[in-house]
């Protein structure tokens, strides 16, 4: 599969940035045609990121073709305003082991 | 479910360092016990990092008892000498959008 990752810098008010993360910015992300899965991982310790979102599509024509869609570009603008200067996108192909 | 990831910084050789990751690194893993999926994904472009290795667990607990064995040592060991001074650990609980 495809995924788009965004990696997450520890947000100054994490209880703030949670709530609207979950209540707001993933049921909006979720819209996105094409989307197949969403997986969010909280780190634990001292890791350098503070939290991970991985967007998982079937191949990456079918993300190429999700990014046109207004609701890619809703999520988009959404992050930006929420975490613009502390997420960092990642792009890949999956393989298993 | 909970998850180790590891980050790796991109390699002088990648050539070199994928044959043995893949060919000697990943059968060595997969032997760990209690671990239910390794998901690796190799980045495009211009991320941070090269790669990146999930392995997912049941939940804490169970990657803790996995963490105690000589198949998990094993391939800690070999990770090590394999990357190092160019890997990052992280580890977290996941959730579903």
């Amino acid at each position: 599969m495809f995924k788009m990752i965004a990696m997450f810098k520890k947000p100054e008010d994490t209880e703030k940035f949670d709530e609207y993360y979950f209540g707001t910015h993933i049921p909006l992300t979720e819209k996105i045609p094409g989307l197949q899965r969403v997986e969010v991982t909280k780190f634990a310790g001292d890791a350098p990121y503070y939290m991970m979102c991985e967007m998982y599509y079937e191949n990456k024509e079918a993300f190429k073709e999700a990014s046109k869609t207004e609701e890619s570009k809703a999520s988009g603008k959404d992050v930006m305003k929420l975490a613009g200067d502390s997420v960092t996108f990642m792009f890949g192909e999956t393989t298993n082991g």
